[in-house]
């Protein structure tokens, strides 16, 4: 049968099936205030709100229950690790439950004869890469009890503790449970970059605490780069002075943070990016660059040219005082030297160079690089300090302890493994690229189709999620790293063969709920962002746009129009949004159902969404007509009504598998195509939704 | 006519009437949404959305159009208060509106040909009282230009430069405007009380960067307490490593906060309370207390009996040493020595003091504290600090230019002015007691009444919003500090005759909004403590019911149950909300318009609030069930759904003046008695609307 779409519409709009969608509008009207992309979290244990999730869980009969009276007690000292642990535990517990409780955990968490909690752990862990995380966790009616190796293993015991909290009629309690829990990788980390945009210490710090919910143990600190030197240093006073804007870290905050770090049983892994990346080191001393200066900071991202040059004796004497000062303040035992994305520009176009590496037998600038690797190799092990950078710094010469980032791919770290090199995972896990946490989730720093050995394996320690920071500000960081990299927390921790995506999805939305608690901003800036759009606090709108809007993946938001600088505003609507649209991952699992049922209900609760979406455009025209920064976004809402009105036609075809005219599918699958672009470097992430509609239209 | 309110709800909820009531539901519903306490912020530079009010301005035609070209110059150097100030500006600016503005306003703010906006100031200000603060702020179509005598002048008028801002259909623009401003009161401060709960250094930066915005210029940090001792000490440092569990601010933070506070023009005096509220102190040093030792940290709150020792010489050596150093750390010329609420007891119960007393003809222990303050200002003149102290510090033979800081009144403030004092007032600006900002707002510290003379009246130096830490957390303290310091910031700056309190609260709502981009978390972190209470994102229910309720008034919190102390959950409900319902307030409005007027469409919109507040009921309990902390909140909305009932009952008779039962109203009155009981440490703030119903009802 011939159809036309439109007639079809108001036909059946005015049939007599519209006293039974009214009848179902009222059962069905409801669903939308359930909002599917914000699970609601649940105190019952049946599923266990865990992540990431432990190695061995044993679930038993009974609970522990939570009152005032609830006290904790344990072998540490003040000062240490462990009580600083148990103090904060203790205040988020309080917290969560609102209950008074009468120890004074703040000052005294000596064991007494009604202790209620007992810790205990053999030893300080040191924070090195392969030391023992482990703990034990036992709850019975009666007592708690956690156990661990080091301490380091204590904290993670208390995290899961602290997930599992639960609550019925008659108040809090812990489930009893039996809980054997260690890390699959022993190198969980997070890149976060504080050149592109410098972040304010709180920055680093909630981001710290954060990472401790998830036990993530290594804090990636970039450092340096075209846009700016963060550390203050005593030796070379002007990099700081004259490479950072005033924006940068004194020695004694880096200090603050290694020490919080420390608490948290978090290594600090210094990035001084070099021989590239490194614009704001010349500004202060052109004298090391490849080219003539004098130079300024970079205020454009990507790959820029400036060079040190790895031809002159001055070069390496400026690293080893500069190592020696670094190193000192550091004390992770690795040190990051960058090494990525050299732009051969400087030395090709420099005589002096060209000739050096003619004389040294240095047959390109690749081998230049290795050359320039070796020497600061060196001055690592001087100072005793073993390497670690991106897969550029590979060669074939380089010692066993050194570890290599891989930002290309599982290959490199494949080929590295095969000939005998650690390497850590970051391919996949590019957090500032706006993916799903579903694709972070199933990359695996060994895939189980991986063809190393068992020894080879062992060289794999784990991986890092990198928060780049060319399109993220203090406002918005939080929201970039979390929720997503919960996720890739729990695939660097827990036992390969989790990876139910679903499961993962319902306990990453408590966990990101959780995560508030450590004074992340990643849920709360949202409304902060729409009502200065708005200027107003009627905002409404814009988050049920929001909510189903994604930032252009990948890099493409620098391809949109605008040029992006260090000092570009980062605070327009896309920035608000955030990098994956669960209400539109839940809408498009709710059009799957459909099509797999053809459900009457299913059909009239999609109808509802598309009808809010339909309806929301009106005040988003008003409120663009007010503040002009939300011009942008009028067309984006027009798309998303013209595909909510697509999908609303779509949804009334299958409902009754009518057939449409062929026709008029292509000119609604040219108009998806159309909104598809981007637009105010936005995407709606329902698309993909409206696509399987219309795909599955005269099937 | 005899009247039973039940029964005649029920017929007139059968009668004619119901069909007018339907059609007005459809116009009246939409009001529901306009959310009468948080107003709309207004672009439209016809009613001036500025705060604190200017003392001169004249709106001309015209405007200053703003676009990528705009380009900012002056004189400033790169490190100096103003270009960063400028820095600061530029960013919100472009944050705003989402300009990509051309000038790379980072690095270079020197003048040239198309500069746009010129700044120009005569001098760098000193942060003293009465350093001239004024600007001239001078908008045409073509150019802005900001004029002052010192920096401090040009960082006000950036403010209110930002808060012209305005758009219209083609974009932002600047209105034409002629604006000349003068502090009215030379000291307009802030307390911020770090002791009872410590405040991370991040909550005292946003708080400078707020003040700022409202033109504050003195930070008064409450640094030593009977909880903790607050600031690292290099001569005494037992001081901070016993008396702190550890949460105090190293010198280089205090310098950090310090320097911050400068760049923005703002004073930071420190105050260390003695010689009673002192415990902390001793913990580390009980020799210098007038008791036996050993002490603890208190952990409750109140008077406590700890107090120095002034009759040994030891005591004021200490003193040497510790103000030599503080003194040193602490530019300001002033130096608060705290002062208040000595508890004698120790001193009656020491017989060498006793004997002292009567040796130096000290008639009483006042007269002690009279001779320790003497001695303790000689100190304080020697490392060339004023004295400011509390009421409790006056007495006749100290020197003119010390400053008492009232708590107890305006008239304590005259005395000591009508004999030669300077003085600034605390009373009536204690924003810890939860009052309205209209309160704040009318309390004038030099009332128009004053029995001053002109010269007693310079006197008068300003005032000070006092943040007393006892209930508050680094996440609440914002929601407690504003937007209602921004009142009081208003009638220290503003000319005495700006006071239309309307008006004010128009501009007050325009203005939180704005200050959220300092990082405020006044506004976001209500919503995050709802979802930490629900355990889930939904939390519509929580809100409505948090929006008009308030915590109990004055100290009442105290005696609701609970005994507070350091380590106490500040995460319940009562601690989301916030200490002033706007949205009660223009309820109220609303209930006096009607009860005027007895028009329908008002009693409507009354109606539709108070079904909402009945109506929500249902969900409050169902998240009670799943949140055994939420459980005190039951109660509470049950009162609330027996308000609004009353309330709808009572609107009914009042719409057609119908004379209700007395005995019916007795019992009415007997139930809003019953409901004025504070429940989960809060009240109800739209009782007195409902009040106001019942009141009217037979008259």
């Amino acid at each position: 049968m011939a159809f036309d779409g439109k007639n079809y519409r108001e036909k059946i709009s005015n049939s007599k099936l519209n006293k039974l969608i009214f009848l179902l509008i009222i059962f069905s009207f409801q669903l939308i205030f359930l909002l599917p992309g914000l699970a609601q979290t649940k105190f019952t244990p049946e599923k266990l709100d865990l992540m990431p999730y432990p190695e061995k869980v044993e679930l038993k009969d009974g609970q522990f229950r939570l009152n005032e009276k609830f006290y904790v007690g344990g072998e540490a000292d003040s000062s240490s690790r462990v009580f600083k642990a148990v103090t904060r535990f203790m205040f988020r517990l309080a917290g969560r439950t609102g209950l008074f409780f009468e120890q004074d955990f703040l000052a005294d968490q000596q064991p007494k004869a009604q202790t209620s909690f007992f810790y205990h752990f053999d030893r300080p862990g040191q924070l090195i890469p392969n030391e023992d995380e482990s703990y034990r966790l036992e709850i019975s009616p009666e007592k708690i009890e956690l156990q661990a190796t080091t301490d380091l293993g204590v904290i993670h015991g208390l995290e899961t503790l602290l997930q599992l909290l639960s609550a019925d009629s008659q108040g809090y309690y812990f489930p009893c449970i039996h809980i054997v829990d260690r890390p699959r990788f022993t190198w969980r980390g997070l890149l976060i970059d504080s050149c592109r945009h410098f972040l304010p210490l709180e920055v680093i710090k909630r981001n710290l605490l954060a990472m401790s919910v998830v036990k993530l143990n290594v804090l990636h600190w970039h450092l340096s780069e075209d846009q700016g030197f963060r550390v203050e240093s005593k030796t070379f006073p002007k990099l700081h002075q004259l490479g950072s804007d005033g924006f940068y870290y004194t020695q004694d905050q880096i200090k603050e943070i290694i020490q919080l770090a420390s608490d948290l049983g978090i290594r600090v892994v210094p990035e001084f990016d070099i021989p590239g990346h490194s614009t704001s080191w010349f500004v202060a001393y052109p004298e090391y660059a490849s080219g003539p200066g004098p130079y300024r900071l970079e205020r454009k991202f990507g790959i820029s040219s400036p060079v040190f040059n790895p031809t002159e004796e001055k070069t390496y004497k400026f690293f080893d005082r500069f190592i020696k000062e670094m190193a000192s303040l550091f004390p992770d035992p690795y040190f990051h030297l960058g090494g990525d994305e050299v732009d051969p520009k400087q030395w090709k176009e420099n005589p002096q160079i060209q000739k050096f590496m003619k004389e040294h037998n240095l047959a390109n600038e690749s081998a230049l690089q290795a050359y320039f690797n070796l020497r600061i190799l060196k001055i690592l092990s001087k100072y005793h300090k073993k390497m670690i950078g991106w897969d550029e710094i590979y060669q074939p010469n380089l010692p066993k302890d050194i570890v290599i980032q891989s930002w290309r791919g599982t290959q490199a770290l494949i080929d590295g493994a095969q000939k005998g090199y650690q390497g850590i995972l970051s391919n996949g896990y590019y957090i500032d690229l706006y993916e799903s946490a579903e694709k972070h989730y199933l990359n695996d720093p060994i895939p189980v189709n991986s063809p190393l050995s068992a020894e080879q394996k062992k060289l794999i320690l784990g991986g890092e999620a990198t928060m780049w920071s060319e399109l993220v500000s203090p406002e918005t960081i939080d929201a970039r790293i979390w929720p997503r990299t919960a996720a890739i927390a729990e695939r660097l921790w827990s036992p390969q063969e989790i990876r139910d995506v679903n499961d993962m999805y319902r306990r990453l939305s408590i966990i990101s709920l959780q995560l508030e608690e450590t004074g992340l901003t990643h849920l709360k800036n949202q409304p902060m962002m729409l009502r200065r759009l708005a200027q107003s606090y009627q905002i409404k709108s814009l988050e049920i746009l929001a909510r189903i809007s994604e930032p252009v993946k990948g890099y493409g938001r620098h391809s949109q129009g605008k040029v992006y600088t260090s000092l570009a505003p980062l605070t327009r609507f896309v920035d608000a949004c955030f990098a994956e649209s669960l209400e539109a991952r839940n809408f498009k699992k709710l059009v799957e159902k459909f099509i797999k049922d053809r459900d009457l209900r299913q059909a009239e609760e999609i109808k509802n969404w598309l009808n809010l979406w339909i309806n929301n455009h009106e005040e988003i025209c008003q409120l663009a007509a007010k503040s002009p920064v939300l011009k942008e976004i009028v067309p984006l809402s027009e798309k998303l009504v013209n595909l909510s009105q697509m999908g609303i036609e779509a949804v009334e075809l299958l409902l009754f598998n009518t057939k449409a005219d062929p026709s008029w599918l292509q000119i609604k699958l040219k108009e998806l195509e159309e909104a598809r672009k981007p637009q105010a470097e936005c995407q709606l992430a329902i698309l993909p939704a409206i696509e399987l509609l219309l795909n599955n239209i005269n099937k």
